[in-house]
């Protein structure tokens, strides 16, 4: 049996292209390439060498995604698409995004290495802002290619009063162009990111086959009582809003536990916000907002946690002698499933690649999960060293990095035969 | 039986000086006089002017006290002295500290109207910043007094650099003559106040004969943890410590019912400041810092609080996998008790002018807190209306203050003729 293709690709040269990358960071504050600052457009430049070099086409699409373009040898057939994302956090790692993009590259480089001809169109594609910047949104640039970025986000502004839209035209994007509906001409898209989390580490496992990216809701909850003179106000008078918000804490974890150990697919809850006001040691807390965020792989929890979540807040406000004036959705992105014929052709390419691997839900949102909206997506992920991320001490393994990327290119060739993908 | 002397007061003009005083407010914010600016200035022009008017030699003492003096008859008695203050906080009331100076000033009035010399001689004190100011220290004037004003107090600066002992020295304080023992030369020390809190009102009761005010201890807890990803971290990993901060605000309301409901004196504690960090819905709480304060009548309260809170909060941070990195008092200060043979006197005049009363603690700290270190110390509660106060709602009727202002001048001629005072 002759070798996997997968095992053509160039480990050394991926490497190289991923730490080069990461070298392009504003110097004083490793790794940082924020979208929309000049450090992104220099990794942008650098990018679009690289994948001029290997043969591709490149362009900036209309919602400012970078695109390398590789045309296939029967015009019939519609795009197979792998991409992540080269922005980066303040103070981020050098994997999140990159890794995905530049495997992408090694994809392109080892085709026209190898001199193989696809059937199909290939896109690299580098997504335009998957993390959150400056404008209070994220991954604009998938968004924007599936028909999900909406001309109220193009208005967003950052602190200095520039909207997005604005902030789109400067890296290249044409914002008026909107693709309402979004691409149409896409037959699959893969994606290989690191894990996020400790959990292919902890269980020593080469790779994850992404089930489904989760959705994320989260919820603004704001108690009213009243601000008055904790030395004089006696406890029967007292309408005590972080009373209530401690009961809520403590009931969004374990309504969550409950949730999570239900094993109806993936499902975590987290109290990341609480505010109170006055905040004054010397009075008692009159008014107290939380924000809880549920991520959840079936949409059905989504419901069943702000039932119960209703419940229990309007519990701990009766408790405490306050109102619940407020328990509302601020943001809601439903879940998103990976393709199962994706998903069993990197299987059998982790078998002929001998990578040990495990069915598993995606916590954190990715490019993937807007576009499973338009196309057939999976996703690959590899280790991430004690599950660090977003900080400059992400880390996941060389040999990691390319099995990722070797089950990335194996799994695209085995796309380009599978007539399911040829509609 | 003669009219008690109480009766002799001017109700009408007691109130009219209230409410003048009231009237000298930062026009835009009423009622606003606080300490160290122009309008504090204002109002204490005002003050002198009729502290003189009613026969009244005027100085400011070193501690930036203004203080108007009758002397009496017996050049060997030292002096009874009457107080309060006329500052407030930020939108404030008209009667939290300004009634206790202004029935002092009626008093001053009716000894010279009335033509009346007492064996002692009489001080009529307005106290410099008993409400918190830009400084940061409260009771400023009866700490300098009592010999409770420290070096590293007077270095004590606003936002704008300025230190305290200089913001001082612009209303007429001279700091540098510090008296570390206090004034030994006061016989005894009476202050009217509103009650600001429900318990009079509730109880339709005229007076309440303070026994003590409760100390204030302040505990800051910080508890640390992990700021980890909310979508990527399972629960058995996290380490959050909002949980164990949530955990650690209900302690502290169940060990304060539980100490209150003990009835060994006064007791209150309240959770007012809880801050989390870095506060972002999509991460798990890494730090969360609590403020703690507890009030007390009885200092034993104080320990036995404190090691039941440290318990729990160990506890709660066990529960959470986070660390419990402080626990400690950010400042103390100590209950003070109302002389009993003052207290006597009080309830006797009470009898005398016909007022229902009772005994009842104070929440709130107080010049009188201060005085009680140096001197016999008695205070009497008027009722508030609804218990608001530090709002520009705060109300007491006028029959209410006056009534308290007779008893002050009744229990002033029982002290004056007290050879237990005479001392």
């Amino acid at each position: 049996m002759a070798s996997p293709t997968g095992n053509l690709i160039d480990g050394d040269r991926l490497w190289r292209n991923l730490m080069a990358l990461g070298e392009l960071t504003d110097p004083n504050r490793p790794f940082t390439r924020r979208c929309f600052t000049e450090q992104f457009l220099t990794g942008r430049r650098w990018l679009a060498e690289r994948f001029e070099a290997a043969g591709l086409s490149v362009q900036v699409d209309a919602g400012g995604n970078l695109i390398g373009r590789r045309e296939g040898s029967d015009p019939g057939l519609r795009t197979l698409a792998i991409g992540s994302h080269s922005d980066t956090v303040p103070s981020g790692g050098r994997f999140d995004g990159p890794l995905g993009v530049v495997a992408g590259l090694e994809v392109a480089e080892t085709l026209r290495e190898q001199d193989i001809t696809l059937r199909h169109p290939l896109e690299i594609i580098d997504f335009l802002s998957e993390e959150p910047s400056e404008y209070g949104l994220s991954c604009v640039g998938s968004r924007a290619m599936t028909g999900h970025l909406t001309p109220a986000m193009l208005e967003l502004t950052n602190a200095g009063g520039e909207t997005l839209s604005d902030a789109m035209a400067r890296m290249g994007a044409r914002p008026a162009e909107r693709l309402p509906d979004g691409r149409r001409d896409i037959a699959a898209f893969l994606e290989l990111h690191v894990e996020q989390a400790r959990f292919l580490e902890d269980r020593g496992l080469d790779i994850g086959i992404v089930t489904g990216i989760a959705g994320i809701l989260r919820l603004e909850i704001v108690f009213t009582g009243s601000p008055d003179h904790a030395g004089t106000t006696p406890y029967d008078l007292r309408r005590d809003a972080l009373l209530a918000a401690a009961g809520t804490v403590l009931a969004v974890r374990s309504l969550g536990e409950e949730l999570a150990d239900a094993r109806d697919g993936f499902f975590v809850a987290t109290t990341g916000v609480l505010a109170v006001a006055p905040n004054a040691a010397n009075v008692v807390p009159g008014s107290a907002r939380l924000v809880v965020e549920a991520r959840a792989e079936h949409v059905a929890s989504f419901a069943r946690f702000t039932d119960r979540l209703s419940e229990a807040s309007l519990a701990a406000a009766a408790s405490a002698g306050v109102e619940r004036s407020t328990f509302r959705p601020l943001s809601r992105s439903e879940p998103a499933h990976c393709d199962p014929r994706l998903r069993a052709h990197l299987d059998a390419g982790a078998t002929d690649l001998g990578l040990s691997r495990t069915a598993m839900a995606s916590g954190a949102g990715h490019d993937s999960a807007f576009m499973a909206t338009i196309a057939p997506t999976a996703m690959i992920f590899v280790p991430s060293q004690e599950g660090r991320s977003h900080c400059p001490e992400e880390w996941t393994e060389p040999a990691d990095c390319v099995q990722g990327a070797a089950l990335l290119m194996d799994t695209l060739m085995r796309l380009d035969w599978d007539d399911a993908f040829s509609g």
